[in-house]
């Protein structure tokens, strides 16, 4: 069953077991999703109000963007945990030959890469919804100020969260340009995404 | 229906939707619950483990009340959406006559009081769960650190989104006494809570 089919309650409880996946990778694209779908919503709340007639067109514009991103990091909820059931599914494999030993190293290095693209592309993700949130910051229903703070939050929880993910897993990579790379490209986003998540809360709340 | 009971894409979808609520204050209600979720999970993978033998003890206290303040997280989930529909449900009442203004203005004021009292709660049941995620960093099972954090950076979303929801529903309570003992209880959490999350992630991303 995948994991956005089970309802909020059995999936949070799924989370709270003993069952070492769905874990923090999983609950930062649910993050990711809730604050997409954030976004969209306080966009769907300016849409068509008088009082935001002028920021009507921009106002469409990030909500299909946000609709769009909110679809992507709910996709990656189960593929995620589909790539840690990767990496445990090594841990059963035979290791008694010195071929097997080869074998089963080389499928520990392809799963750990992709247990690193994954919550990668959730940072990519997380830093362009922000950049949308950041935008909006202003220019939408200030009746839902709070629901746009409540987004820059989740995404940063988001980010943040898939770094820990990224970091903890580089670690076994034995590929040093892949480790790298991965390791520079998630500090620029972060660097980049932090500040946005930040001024969008602090302006946020200095206006309520 | 209520909220916890729909499936996670479903919940995400009507987050993402034209409908005011749910809105930022069941989606940090949810970060909560995922916050403790992991913390629960991290207890559970320490338990049994022989290495972890010392730490054993402790994590099943913490697992216990981590479980408990999961429970109470999603509790909140639908029960803070039904604050904010008691606020729109006064928008209907009548208002033609003196007796039926002064009726409105009164469910109003209790209708805003309630949407303070829920995220109130959520920020204190933050800031416990942020004291026992930190005084679980290093004592619990390492391979599960990524959790650990994710489960800090929930908890930090949940009282921050919380707290956006009690100042955006503050803003129109008339009760000065009620508003400013709110605000200053709120403030105080976050002063304890923020550093707890903060040091917490610092510490584990330095781990990896």
């Amino acid at each position: 069953m995948k994991l956005v089919d089970m309802t909020v309650s059995e999936f949070v409880d799924l989370m709270a077991s003993d069952a070492p996946a769905p874990g923090g990778g999983s609950a930062s694209a649910l993050n990711g999703a809730l604050g997409a779908g954030l976004a969209a919503m306080v966009c769907a709340l300016t849409i068509g109000k008088k009082k935001y007639a002028e920021c009507e067109a921009d106002a469409r514009a990030a909500q299909e963007k946000a609709l769009a991103l909110k679809d992507r990091f709910v996709d990656i909820i189960d593929r995620d945990t589909e790539a840690f059931n990767a990496v445990s599914a090594v841990f059963a494999m035979p290791k008694s030959t010195d071929a097997e030993k080869a074998a089963r190293k080389e499928a520990m290095q392809s799963a750990l890469k992709g247990c690193t693209i994954s919550p990668f592309t959730m940072m990519e993700l997380a830093c362009e919804a922000l950049e949308l949130v950041r935008s909006l910051v202003g220019k939408t229903n200030a009746s839902a100020a709070s629901d746009l703070g409540c987004a820059a939050l989740n995404l940063r929880s988001a980010i943040q969260g898939a770094w820990l993910n990224v970091c903890i897993n580089i670690g076994g990579i034995a590929d040093e340009e892949f480790a790298r790379t991965y390791r520079e490209k998630g500090e620029a986003l972060l660097a980049r995404a932090l500040p946005l998540a930040d001024a969008a809360y602090q302006e946020i709340l200095a206006s309520l």
